[in-house]
């Protein structure tokens, strides 16, 4: 191979996120360097993150350049190298974006071990979003046995492992997901208490019943509605892990209204960015992948095929036609 | 004396609290039981979290009962003992409601020291609210010298002590009053670096001037537009206090639309109570009270005259008309 394809930000987006955003290029293998290593990824990661990364806003982290590469996570395998600590075959995971190929310093790379654990999973379940939800859960939620928590896009990447792991920790898990099918699979296959529908149409009542005891501790994905909901249930000390705000139809959050459950039940919340946090990942990471790797964490992928399809795939996570870890097969 | 007056709640207001939500009434004083004090109070502190209790709805404190004895902080002097760790003539601080006179248990007292502390102060700077100001600003906003803190309704009874406690420990302090007058006392008489008048019609402007560096800690009392104009001033890893949100006109409370904020800027928000946590009231009381009587930390009060008085005085504090901390002066 001397060429490959990648995929830059074209435009910013005005409102949704549309195809004509993006731009496939073709462009050739660029010749290594001393301490180099080039590696053929072979899954893309797509990311609600991204999302945010396309605006030209005050953010935690710089807006993505136009004309870039596009952010994101991949998983591969190294196909020369001039570092002593790689070797063609390894398996690696990084942040080389949307592109089949990409040269990478050593130090940007983790070699993975693919004996227990399948190379995609160190992008869903035993990657960022599997971490998060540790994180999210450990450190922010605290949950003790008994407890019930409540997660927000239960069936994705991130949602599910919460679950889960609220479960191994002795908790009643209440999932919020979007459609039957969804719900079933965080139930019947992720073993969560129960899953509540908010498509439905009767969501503070269906969470209210699901929650007889209340809720001690929140994972919210999602925002709007969905937070207002869930924060109607909080006990008193209650805990809420802030990762991630789904924008309204005009590209502005959605307001909250149940403010003032944070003040009278004294919840504590907090907004995360687990990157941040990178001390914590190995122990996170030994924990999930161990999991993963004896069953006892279960994942599900949605996997485009060809890195021409990762717009679509991505603008249908952002409306969540996904139905687990959104992934690209390059 | 052998009766005193009292007011008690004569039904829930519907939206804005009305005068005819109380009820002045006669009634004799007590005999005395073994163990028992009657105090005559001078006092009683009006404050904004009774109107929560005014209301039948799920909260930290249950309601208010229908013709009972409005809740109320209040100060004043032992007339009558029949416990022997006081006697008449000991000054004393307790809840006893918006009463002239109140029967209680010693172990509902506490002997204050007016040597070098007015008497009144104990239901202010050096009572609950006081205490308030001390547990969010050192429990939750953690400041620290150089940084940034934003204290809304900051000319009152809590906001007050906000402000100044944090100049005390190195901080620029920022607070936010409804009014020229109530903004030059704060910068001028309380010390602040600066004032925002959120009547003036520039509030988010004028915030962005008054915190170049942005805002790293807040103390939030008032919710709705104030609440979101210091969100987007919040820089990375703030913390914010949450004590009290003003409700809309319709007696909801005011939605918030900065909620991004929250996760970008990887906030920690967390309501409280400062009654529920007791534990710290003799640490923070000592500091207040050093500080008071040595003139280093400053109070104003509204003092209406007569209980006759307490309900309109009320019903201005609700709507910002006092000026300092109010109290009723019976």
């Amino acid at each position: 191979m001397t060429t490959f394809q990648r995929i830059v930000l074209a435009s910013r987006p005005h409102g949704e996120v549309k195809p004509d955003n993006f731009r496939l290029e073709t462009v050739a293998v660029p010749a290594l360097q001393e301490g180099q290593v080039l590696v053929r990824n072979h899954f893309l990661s797509l990311d609600p993150y991204m999302r945010g990364r396309m605006e030209d806003a005050k953010s935690y982290a710089a807006p993505q350049a136009i004309d870039a590469v596009m952010i994101g996570g991949t998983a591969g395998e190294v196909v020369e190298s001039r570092n002593p600590h790689f070797a063609a075959g390894d398996k690696v995971v990084g942040m080389q974006g949307w592109a089949e190929m990409g040269v990478a310093e050593g130090s940007m790379l983790r070699k993975v071990d693919t004996a227990h654990v399948p190379l995609s999973a160190y992008l869903g379940a035993v990657g960022m979003p599997g971490m998060t939800a540790w994180y999210g859960l450990t450190q922010i939620m605290l949950p003790k046995p008994g407890e019930t928590i409540v997660v927000s896009a239960a069936s994705g990447a991130v949602g599910s492992v919460v679950g889960q792991l609220a479960k191994l920790r002795g908790c009643r898990a209440v999932g919020i997901a979007g459609g039957a099918d969804k719900c079933a699979y965080v139930v019947d296959e992720l073993g969560f208490d129960a899953c509540i529908d908010y498509k439905a149409g009767k969501l503070v009542d269906d969470l209210a019943a699901a929650t007889p005891d209340g809720v001690d501790a929140l994972f919210e994905n999602v925002g709007g509605p969905v937070f207002d909901a869930a924060l109607a249930r909080m006990n008193p000390f209650g805990r809420i892990a802030l990762c991630g705000l789904i924008s309204g139809y005009n590209g502005e959050p959605m307001a909250l209204n149940n403010v003032r459950q944070l003040l009278t039940m004294r919840l504590t919340l907090r907004g995360f960015i687990v990157s941040e946090h990178m001390e914590l990942w190995p122990q996170g990471l030994t924990e999930l992948g161990g999991l993963v790797a004896t069953g006892k964490l279960k994942f599900r992928e949605s996997v485009a095929q060809g890195l021409a399809a990762a717009p679509e795939a991505f603008i249908g996570l952002l409306k969540g036609k996904n139905f687990g870890k959104q992934l690209v097969k390059m």
